[in-house]
This record gives structure tokens, C-alpha cells and sequence, in this order.
């Protein structure tokens, strides 16, 4: 895997509008996540394992891991994009490949290729445990399009 | 659309054992999502819109609707199986139809080809009006894994 | 399964482009499918079962199987466009089912939801027996991408 | 991108039972497709771009180009297998990202995550020039299934 800890920073007025959308998301709130790291089209998002997030064996749940994956996606795109562009997810497909396990799971949304319309992301979610051990519990693959953001 | 009024429902045997399991996902319940029809089969659970599960335009957060798709195939397969069996996602595919808007979710799992080891379904979600106009907002498509239940 | 004896025929005009666009498939022709039904947002395809199709068992192999899927909703999704429109496969998914035996596979391509840029189709490859005995082998979901047809 | 001159050989076991069992695939042959490298957990297969393989603009058909990517995942799957095992498709998954020009593709199958009874592969094409020009084409997500060989 590559080194993840020299990584490179998105502008701070991307940052800016990434973080601000971020913050509009109600579910991501509710589910305790949060933005760890905003490059230019890849973005990761933490959230951390509570009972809040679990399915009935007490790992995270499916649906918690591809919500903060898709959501990854989505702003890894978004990086990439004019001020006045917003994304919007088409579709995506992911495998559980383990139980997502872990004091926190991270999600890697990494562009793969980027269109004027479509962009394709490769989705990524780690379950990372209290003494830092990495382990990839889902991997999936977007599709997202570009709209014009409407305004405000 | 096929009518829906009028639905099979499973044992009382296994709706105890699908509505306690959903009992246990501390995700369902954090989100608000509740089962509104357990057949042999087919599974249907609502989530209502709330702040908590939207999106930065206040439309149902994609990640809030997979995991009501994902959950609702999963019992889906679990109506079919014996009491000491598991079920657990391989993996899905949703196309985001349209924006998840109404005053509830309603997300259908149907088991498609059931098997001993694999069982794959159909996903679908509808935005519902207050009206009860249905929407399909977003369609997928489900690859379970059958396992033995671990002993409690 | 719905009756598929009473079909909807398409226009002569649209029968006209999906047929002229498949002649020009050298894939198609080179694997011996053909269409089958052109109807307003639905399309067959034909795949006679020979050795020039199978993988390692004798069945006929998936890329085969997913090849006349493909072909299938895209050319479901043309019959709903203007005459300038082509389509492309934006990605899809598909799930293998049964091993595709049979005397020939047909496979099925319907829109699920049409749109001004982005179209999605469900796609099912039935395997048919001499006896005409009917066998889902295969399920998908498919989205695609209208484009101006180029100048000729 | 790796380098992919250095690249490691499966034994020469396991080379000479992927090839047999490659060479018992009607579909392979009639395509034209040959396989390019066997090593443990990564497959290639090279597809000439020929008329018979083509979609309606003359580029590779989208089913031809998933074709070789299917199988190239699918004996990725087989080097890490023991010799009376057999991989089955359960389903994939494959965007196509540019159009499947040049003088031919090269399908890249790699094991992402191998497992006693499911393994998940990552699935790439390439589009190679005549000047050894490579372009992704294609990008795709692949679930497999072992099973036990059947006696011959």
C-alpha cells in the first residue's frame, strides 16, 4: 500500500467548499463522520465504530461503510470540479470483503477517471484498529456526473 | 406495478426471527428505519426523511438509502433459510434514479435465485409522497452469502 | 414470467436503425446472435449455443452471455431516442446465475428509466431448451449514456 | 503504472493448467484472445482488434472487451488454487471509460482479495497503440466462487 502519510492537500479554497457541503449532510453528522483528508481527487472520510453504526453482530454496518465510501467518491470528484459544479452519484457497486471491524473505519475515495460529465471513482474502506493495523473491508467502484450547482 | 395490498406473509416464526435481528442493528434504529412487510422472499422497510438522513441538498442521503436496500435484501434471503443460518452481503450495485424526496422511503428486497451458498436479489427504493404517490428512486442488485448462525 | 408471445412492435423506422446499427456489429454477427424483438423500450437478442461461444465446460461463456446482455439494453434504451441519438454503455452489472445452457440463449434488454443524458436497463439472459423450456441465467443492470450521433 | 516488464511467473504447474483449461474456451479461440502472462493472483489476456470483434463504430464491442476481462479475473482467481479446484463468475461489475481503440486491448485480472470460497477481483483493459501507447478502457469489479473440479 502506498504511503498515505505524505499526501497531497487540496487548495484551501476546495477544502473550503468540500468541508462546507460536508457539513450540510445530515447523515454524516448523525453518523459521527468526518472529513480526514482533502486532496485533489481523493478524499477520506473516518467514522468511528459506535453502536450507532452497527448491523446485528455488532460490526459496522454495510450501509454505514458504503454510505461514508460513496460519500468519499462523491467529494474526491468534487475536487476536481469549478466552483460552480456539484456531483451527484449515478451508481456504484461495492464488495464486503470482511467484517468491517476496527476502533474506526476510513474510507478512500480516489478518482480513477474524470470526464466533463461522468467520473468514475474507485471506492476504498479500511477498518483501522486501536494500534493503527489496517485492513481493507470493502472496495468498490462509482460512477458520478457533474451538474451545474444550483443557486443559493 | 404489482399490486401490493395484498401481501404473503411469513411464518410468525420467521418474522420473530428477522424483527429481532433488525432489533439488534443499532444502524437501523439510529437512522429511524422500521420493517413494514416481512414475506417469504421479499422484505420491505420505510424510513422516513428526516435531517438526520439527508444529504447536503436535503434530499435522503444515497449512503441512508443503500442501507435500507442492503438490509431489506439481506431478510429478504434470511426469510428463506433455516434458523441456524446467517446472512451476510457479498456485495450490491444501486443506480440512484432519481432524488430520494417524500416523506418516506420505502426500500423492497425480492429474492431472485435463491441458493444454498449464494442468493441474489433485486432492490428497489420508492420515494413516497404524503399523498402516497411512489417514486422508484434508486434500483440495485444484491449477492448474499448463506453462513451458519454463530452459537449465542 | 409475463407472457412475451403478445409483444409491442416498435415503429418500422426505429426496427429499421437497430437493425442497420446491429448489422454493423462485427462481434454480433462473428458470434452468430441476431435480434430477435424490437419493441418501444425493449429488445431481444438471440445467441444460438456452439462451440465458438463456450468457456472450458461446454456452457456458453459469460462474456458471451454478457456481450448480447449489453447489446440488448443498448439498443432498448436507442429505440427511446431521436434518430441523431447513439448510446453508449456507461458500465453494468452482472450476476451469472446458473450455468447458461440450452439449446440458445435469449437475452432481454428494458428500460428501467429513461433520461435525457443517462438511461438504465435491466438486463436477463434466459437459457432455452430445445422443448422451449425457459431459464433465467443471468441478471443485470446496465446504465448508458445518450450522444449525438456522429455525421455519417 | 507498475512496471509490468519484471513480472513474476506462476510454476510452470499452474501455467500449463490455466493455459489447458484457456484453450478449451470455444469463446477464446474464436475471439482471437491469447493469454499473455500467468503469474500468481494477476492474469493478461491480448485481444487483437479485429472486424469480428467490433461494435458499430469500429471500435472493440464493449462485450468483447468484457469477455477477456472476465476471464482474465477469472484465472487470476485459479493460479492461487489448488489443482482440483475449479472458479466459477458469480457476478461483475465493469465501467467502460473510453472507447476500446487501437491495435489491441490487454486485459489485466488481479486478485484483491482471495478467499477459501468467494475471492474478488480487480479487472482492467488497456488499449495498446501500434507505438505501445496504453490507455485504461476499462475498469471492473469481479466476485468468484471456487469449487471442486468434476472428475474427468
Amino acid at each position: 500500500m502506498e504511503d498515505r502519510t505524505q499526501q497531497e492537500q487540496a487548495s484551501p479554497a476546495v477544502r473550503k467548499r468540500v468541508q462546507d457541503s460536508f457539513d450540510r449532510q445530515g447523515l454524516m453528522t448523525h453518523l459521527g463522520a468526518r472529513l480526514a483528508h482533502i486532496g485533489p481527487g481523493r478524499v477520506h472520510i473516518v467514522l468511528p465504530a459506535r453502536p450507532e453504526v452497527t448491523q446485528q453482530h455488532g460490526y459496522v454496518h454495510a450501509g454505514a461503510t458504503s454510505a461514508i465510501a460513496d460519500t468519499a467518491g462523491g467529494y474526491a470528484a468534487l475536487t476536481l470540479f469549478e466552483e460552480d459544479s456539484e456531483v451527484l452519484t449515478v451508481e456504484y457497486k461495492i464488495n464486503l470483503l470482511a467484517p468491517a471491524a476496527g476502533d474506526h473505519l476510513e474510507a478512500v475515495g480516489t478518482v480513477l477517471k474524470p470526464g466533463r460529465t461522468l467520473t468514475v471513482c474507485r471506492l476504498e474502506v479500511y477498518g483501522i484498529q486501536g494500534d493503527g493495523e489496517r485492513k481493507l473491508v470493502a472496495n468498490g467502484q462509482q460512477t458520478l456526473i457533474r451538474a451545474n450547482r444550483p443557486a443559493e
